[in-house]
């Protein structure tokens, strides 16, 4: 099964609090979109709104989705002082959240028949 | 805030019943995997194991990512008679799971100032 170059993603998916406005929101993202300038390691920065049909989001709202090379990069990342003074705001404002990394692979039929 | 296309990801996050073997999870993957070939609006699928440090993933082991092209197209897979017959068999072997649809941004701060 095909581990498309080593990419690992990093998904942080968070249900923020009730009383966090749009603008907070949109400001925590732009903040995490920044640290792309700021930690070698982490590669590229997506997010986006849950917008699932059939409530199977367990609460959840958002999504930020983040890119590295290798864990090692991952473990760098969440090392690093501008990620951890940013995640030390960004949990003010989440009621809950989980993390998932994961190395997307592929499965090639046509090549393994 | 560029919304990259128009593309959805639909992000299965499961954990697979203790009882489920290696063998059993393969062969699960594949199957979904070979939805690509029969579900249209189905334009790709990724996977991976859960790898991450810290104990955020909520008990999650398993990460399977689609992508599509509008919600309109996860919406057509979702009602496919070829996803609502493997989706039976998946969840045989899932003792829990969420789902995320989201479109992947980006923020552009070179063109936003």
């Amino acid at each position: 099964m095909d581990e498309a170059k080593g990419v690992v993603k990093h998904i942080f998916v968070a249900k923020f609090k009730d009383g966090t406005t749009p603008n907070q929101i949109d400001h925590l993202i732009r903040e995490m979109a920044n640290l792309v300038n700021l930690i070698e390691p982490l590669k590229s920065f997506h997010w986006g709104k849950d917008v699932s049909a059939g409530n199977k989001n367990q609460g959840f709202t958002h999504v930020l989705e983040s890119t590295f090379e290798s864990m090692e990069g991952v473990a760098e990342y969440i090392a690093h002082p501008a990620h951890v003074e940013y995640a030390k705001v960004l949990l003010l404002h989440v009621e809950k959240y989980m993390v998932i990394d994961y190395k997307p692979a592929t499965l090639n039929f046509g090549l393994e028949g």
